[in-house]
């Protein structure tokens, strides 16, 4: 989704991917693993700037880049903490964000300490390779937790967290340039299910001007803290007594913000690359009072994506449907449905219909 | 402009162009002459629809992909009134759409004969290849088109229409499906100057809902009279006694229509894929009060266009830049900007400085 703004601004892009596929349509795609450092230092040889839309890049790999005095952003040592959930959490506390209590444990007995000292409950994470609820488990008892600890190799630990109380869950977008000008966008409330994000709404509803400023601040205090390059994605709690606290990090275009392709002056696409290619920034100011974004989870069995598309923009005339080019199987994020509007209610009931109609 | 909708949508597309370039960098681009009609055979033996982003397919092609069963949007039935400006004014005539007095000139005696009747002056045609003011002369004496009559092959013959005092140039877009379900576009201004399109504003300034509405019922009698399936663009001229007539046709995204990528739900290039698709059309309601088009003429002398994106960008936090990866030369167009806002006068003057700073 980087393609098309980059097109548009005249920069000319070039696509690592894993597998061929949809991006792969692009000839100057070239298909590699990206955790393999000559295949990545062959494509880097050509290319200004490198980034990334996933965040598993390893760090030997992104170091050795640098080292050859390619361009990378997010860079390895900001990168890191969206890589390891445990780096964050202690980056997090080293600069005072505020975030849920936790611990580095190494065993049940450390875990059973946090879950006594915490209501005896706990979320436990593997601290790398988590996404969309996958290493991720709420415990009450710490043998809950022991296949984990058994797979863990030596020195390595798992993260707890305190289960926190929150009332829902808030996501905050900031744009950031090697040279330091950074942006916000307004901070959108997130909608899970199943673990997974469901429907996003920009900005949040019933937000005073004070939490979205706090959430503003603690955006543009990771991405200066953590020298983001980039855009960047903090996922937040809001708890039931008003505070809000971090929850992930994401160091790239991030489902949070797919609002802001068809919501907002600028999208989070191309903010990213006008970012990492360290061009001015551009506006974030939503284009109506409410966006909702609702993703297509799934979508149709035994039929093809595009025999969908009819019935989707029949559903309402100003939905923007984006797909993935990705086959559907249940639970899979293969597209996702914007719509702008005037009135929150019916803007969402309008973006429900159309992603319905995949389901 | 039409390949990134179409991912978003899931619509596999296949460029045939006729040279490298740009849109090469799709693996799915084909090169050769759309003249040819083995290559458009072989062509559009893979793909479900055709359509173009130009009207010079010859008819003899366009017939036989027809006759092989491909569907063609705009049709050849359509196409030929936008590719020959007699056969438009004569099917202009016999619908009773309002338009400049005209007649075909077979040579300067017929011609003079004209000028006579119209103050003398008057407005001479090639009824085929004109574009952005190419095979277009105004004239005051039938001496100073004899070159073109002298040119003509047996049979042919030159259109030439009164000079409309026109105190300003407007136009209107219509998209139209196969099925017939078709949506206008706000009517907007279009400022010419030597003969190419500099600005568009949408909507026109001043246009009261009486002209909206005679603009809008134009589009659509055309749509309909013509068969056109897809974008249609019409150029209008607004006289100084409040009629509108028609100028000009264009069955195809056009630069009239720029403004609608950024400044309305559904842009222009999206809505002519899901009209020669056959999808349910796209909401057209400007997404601000205003938006304003600026063309990017001539470009950098010396200079990649790339290098001169910075200085656009910075111009405007809201201004969105479209280059199309065409060399630069003076007066050529190779790019627009948009901006959209909720005042004229600074929204004109950001779009205008933005696109300032490729000069």
């Amino acid at each position: 989704m980087m393609i098309a703004p980059a097109v548009e601004l005249g920069i000319d892009i070039r696509v690592l991917a894993e597998d061929e596929g949809m991006s792969a349509q692009l000839a100057a795609t070239a298909v590699g693993d990206y955790r393999d450092l000559d295949t990545v230092r062959r494509f880097a040889a050509d290319v200004d700037v490198v980034t990334f839309d996933h965040e598993h890049v390893p760090q030997e790999v992104l170091r050795a880049l640098v080292a050859d005095g390619v361009a990378v952003h997010p860079g390895p040592d900001a990168l890191r903490f969206a890589q390891d959930k445990l780096d964050m959490r202690a980056r997090l506390t080293e600069l005072g964000v505020p975030q849920p209590d936790w611990a580095r444990i190494a065993d049940t007995v450390e875990l059973q300490r946090f879950l006594d000292a915490h209501g005896g409950r706990g979320v436990v994470k593997t601290p790398r390779g988590g996404y969309d609820g996958k290493g991720v488990r709420v415990v009450s008892d710490a043998t809950e937790a022991q296949d984990w600890f058994s797979g863990l190799a030596e020195g390595d630990a798992l993260l707890v967290e305190e289960l926190v109380p929150f009332v829902r869950e808030l996501a905050q977008q900031i744009a950031r340039r090697p040279s330091g000008e950074s942006v916000a966008y307004p901070v959108v409330e997130t909608v899970q299910r199943d673990g997974v994000c469901a429907e996003v709404i920009a900005p949040a509803p019933g937000v005073d001007a004070e939490h979205a400023a706090q959430a503003a601040r603690i955006g543009a205090e990771i991405a200066e803290g953590l020298g983001v390059t980039g855009m960047l994605a903090v996922e937040l709690f809001q708890t039931d007594d008003g505070r809000i606290l971090v929850n992930e990090l994401a160091m790239r275009p991030h489902n949070s913000g797919h609002w802001s392709q068809d919501g907002a002056v600028t999208g989070q696409f191309e903010q990213h690359l006008r970012a990492v290619a360290d061009l001015p920034l551009g506006q974030t100011t939503p284009i109506a009072p409410w966006s909702v974004m609702v993703n297509i989870l799934g979508g149709p069995v035994g039929a093809a994506m595009v025999d969908r598309i009819p019935a989707a923009l029949a559903a309402g005339a100003d939905a923007k449907v984006h797909t993935y080019g990705k086959a559907p199987r249940p639970g899979r994020k293969v597209g996702h449905v914007n719509v702008a509007g005037a009135d929150l209610e019916t803007t969402r009931v309008r973006a429900r219909a159309a992603a319905a109609a995949f389901a």
